[in-house]
């Protein structure tokens, strides 16, 4: 059959699951939100600026397993550079599509605006080949390999992909299969499958203490489901790192914390850094997520990645991470034995007495304990965000969305306008700093028009406190513009109502949360700039350290919040 | 003299001019940060976002000669990349310093956050070597040499540079000279330059028809008072490009107008077009300064660039503009027949009468020529502000700043910032539409806290009506959301007064341009979308038929913005 080249392109995303598309409209990508307009499918989302699209498209694909977003050359696309190294950093399959200057504009040597304008060609093309898994620029002759290639690419690798579609270009017809596109994962290498799941099945039977060790990719690759089979199969501990935190069900007596190097329990280091068959999924040594290099893993451990194994002194290439744990599920014969609990039973604490003093991060994230509910979508930015996130006990069916090593501040109100989309059913809730929140605040406004309904907690302590911990305690270029947070996000819509408090004290909390709500909701939490989770402190210092050097600035007395302070007892 | 590196770099920084340094502060930048607070110069600004910063700095460099900002690795520097770019396209020196990651962890191949966590290591910086003129990684043994080396490329190419300081780095004690540095471009080759002056001098003595056209350069290598007296001397006509309007008085007698091919007057078309001794400064032929490639330089004419000539079939290299200019000042006979005035003296019409029906463009910008006065800084962003702008007849000493072929919307708030620092004697005025200020708006609260009281008018017209006049006049796509755009302006500050209008008529409009006012003037200006510059349609269709083919989906009755409306009569 015969299909413009647009209209193939988006006919593609759609059979792969592909229902919204985030970008921002310009001359040479509008014939192509022209030809999704006239479609009527995928539905364009339209975002205040492209980096926010990008982080909108990023937290979309977490949920919905693919992501797409559409820019103009240059101006747009070097503007979403920040967020499509996110989904690289983070194993996050987005589809950056850019409108692109015309092919005609090429070949004849014109000189276009959003370029360089000096002659030179294809370098914003070189600097994404940087930041994406696979590139492409559309042609008559390649678009229907190209196409395919880029979303599978995307979508097997779990990496964002890089496609340009010069702007003349859309709208020429082809050639085309009319059969759909599948996402299939390549069959194993059945020999070395066999032999890779043989030595692991051996290890697990000889192993005294075998444990599990999720990162990311557990989660990416969509394998939580047969993770949790052989868990219960072989009564195996789960431990998480901080990214997949939430991604094995911390209700299960199987679920044994999050692992965190000298940060973890005693109990948690114990059966990680002594098991005798340690296998992990995607493990990354990072200093955001290992403790600041204070884990230890065991020589020993078995490495599973996306399509690949390795097992002492073994590699394992084309074995794939979905065909490998059915095949160890049906080859280990079942424990029958049911472990104990591996965690004490977490008693949920009472909420403290609800106070009148300023509200402070132990009395917040103890409020978000109790609030929080099985089934709900968390979204929380780096620092005290992310920091106080960690440290919930999560109830079953809940997700929690972070940029553990990818970090960058703002990401997660973009993601938020993503998650909210890929699962609308869902109750949603974003913790985030001022700090933060300053940086792409305005796609609040996106959220609010598509009549998105969240709840955003927005913690308001005067600048950047993740920061305040490194170094500049008291320093100005840690401090930020003081905004009236609730009258900004009421000002986003003329026609939608959205329900603002501010929040001073733990009984103002409490009235917020304890009632119903039918809008967004949208709290600001006041809080002391000093005050931040512990954890976040004592990880902060240690980052420190590696960035400055021992004997660094951070070591001047005062330089760092401390935790010598009566909140964090 | 021994010094840290920190301290060293921000000392040059300071001996160039830089007396205020954008960014946003990050774990790998913190310690330069303390290193400026502690110094007490250059004055950090901190900004809501790293792209707005980049635009601060972009405008500052405009009016300041060089400018600066920091980021921290991978998601500040990332974030800048489309500022920068625009930077390098538009011919501003910035020189952005990216606090990275520690060399301790790249020496121990430690992954580290903001990175892409997977051995790989410099993606960042080489994708900055696709946008800036030069890069640098500072260790103990280059920071000297390659400090000054950055600053000079930056200065002398007038373009962006690209600094890495690694984290562990700044607090290092290192041997640095005691003189300052002095910005200065090298002297020419004198035999090239005296040959070039001579072919020069002669082309010009027969000519019958001379006559100047000045591009950006002619404003960024600093040339402009050199211009004006050898236009003088030589009672040479000028015009400009698009992208340097206003860098020619357009009060002088010798002043021939904005030259853009077919959208010319045809007097200035023949000027140019027919002249046998046409000098250009910096021309680059892009789509949009060239009416859309309808323009007709003649061949002969003499190209004039930074550092090296093109004459007929000869090119000059290391003849810098400066010391040409100079010399053919010198070498030149006046011409002491005051020429009659090029243009026909405009009469500045009297204010069309003030109605009570909506504000259209026309009568906006006829209002802007009677508001804005001699030494005024305008700021128009891309699109109907920029089309409006270009329109007016700018009185002496008044500066208008532009992204002509950049075009990166959103651009023009940031950039405001950047030159109320560099000049916060001047009167500054900001034309911005309401699609591209939602991509940067929070940056109207940095320009609050500073005090700082620029005019600024948005036009609120429900969208991008530049792309509605290339395709999609009354699609969706080019919709965005309406905001309450005068409470959104209050709420970015607690403590400072903004004084906000929202204007629909031109009546409203007088009674508000026409009453002295103390603070921050907001004005929001309440326009039908499908209102545009009559210049700004033309343009767009050209683009259109670029940009789709001729027969692409612009060509469809109703599909653009005409111009076959009362409104543009």
């Amino acid at each position: 059959m015969r299909q413009t080249i647009g209209d193939f392109l988006l006919r593609r995303l759609e059979e792969v699951g592909v229902r919204h598309i985030f970008g921002i409209p310009g001359d040479y990508n509008l014939e192509l939100l022209q030809q999704m307009e006239d479609r009527g499918r995928p539905q364009w989302i339209g975002n205040c600026n492209e980096l926010n699209a990008s982080y909108a498209a990023d937290g979309y694909a977490r949920i919905n397993g693919l992501g797409a977003l559409i820019v103009t050359d240059g101006v747009g696309a070097l503007s979403v550079m920040n967020g499509i190294a996110g989904s690289y950093c983070e194993h996050v399959p987005v589809i950056c599509i850019c409108g692109s200057i015309p092919q005609q504009s090429l070949d004849r040597g014109w000189l276009m605006h959003h370029t360089m304008a000096d002659g030179s060609q294809d370098r914003f093309y070189r600097a994404f080949a940087e930041v994406t898994a696979a590139q492409s620029k559309l042609t008559p002759g390649n678009a229907v390999v190209e196409i395919d290639r880029l979303i599978m690419t995307a979508w097997r690798c779990k990496l964002p992909v890089y496609l340009e579609l010069p702007s003349d270009m859309g709208c020429i017809v082809v050639e085309v299969p009319e059969a759909p596109l599948f996402l299939t994962y390549p069959l194993s290498d059945q020999e070395r499958l066999k032999t890779c799941c043989q030595r692991i099945v051996a290890r697990l039977q000889h192993s005294s203490n075998p444990a599990l060790l999720l990162d990311i990719d557990a989660d990416r690759f969509g394998v939580l489901d047969q993770i949790a089979t052989l868990a219960d199969h072989l009564q195996l501990p789960v431990a998480t790192l901080a990214g997949s935190k939430g991604n094995f069900c911390e209700q299960s007596p199987l679920f044994a914390g999050v692992y965190s190097g000298a940060n973890s329990s005693p109990k948690l280091r114990k059966l990680i850094e002594t098991s005798d068959c340690l296998v992990d999924i995607g493990f990354r040594r990072v200093d955001s997520t290992s403790g600041v290099f204070t884990d230890n893993i065991p020589t020993n451990a078995i490495h599973l990645h996306g399509q690949s194994v390795d097992i002492d002194d073994e590699n394992f290439q084309s074995v794939y991470l979905g065909e490998l744990l059915s095949n160890l599920i049906q080859q280990t014969p079942p424990n029958p034995r049911r472990s104990a609990p591996v965690l004490e039973p977490v008693i949920k604490s009472s909420p403290s007495a609800l106070s009148q003093t300023l509200l402070s991060q132990k009395e917040f994230w103890q409020s978000m304990q109790h609030f929080i509910q099985a089934g709900d979508l968390l979204v929380a930015e780096n620092g005290t965000s992310s920091a106080g996130a960690a440290g919930l006990h999560l109830p079953c069916r809940s997700t929690l969305i972070t940029q553990s090593v990818w970090g960058s501040i703002g990401y997660s109100l973009g993601c938020l306008l993503g998650t909210l989309l890929a699962a609308p059913q869902r109750r949603q809730i974003l913790f985030i700093g001022d700090g933060s929140f300053q940086l792409t605040a305005q796609e609040l406004s996106t959220i609010v028009s598509h009549e998105l309904k969240p709840y955003i907690f927005l913690i308001n302590n005067g600048g950047y406190t993740i920061e305040r911990a490194l170094l500049g305690r008291s320093a100005k270029y840690n401090d930020i513009a003081s905004w009236r947070y609730t009258e900004l996000a009421k000002s986003f819509s003329r026609t939608q109502e959205i329900e603002t408090f501010v929040v001073q004290t733990s009984q103002e909390l409490h009235a917020v949360i304890s009632s119903p709500h039918h809008g967004l909701v949208f709290v600001e939490l006041v809080m002391d700039p000093n005050d931040a989770p512990l954890a976040l402190i004592r990880a902060m210092h240690a980052i420190a350290d590696i960035d400055y050097g021992l004997g660094g600035p951070q070591s001047v007395r005062g330089a760092q919040i401390t935790e010598d302070d009566e909140r964090y007892r």
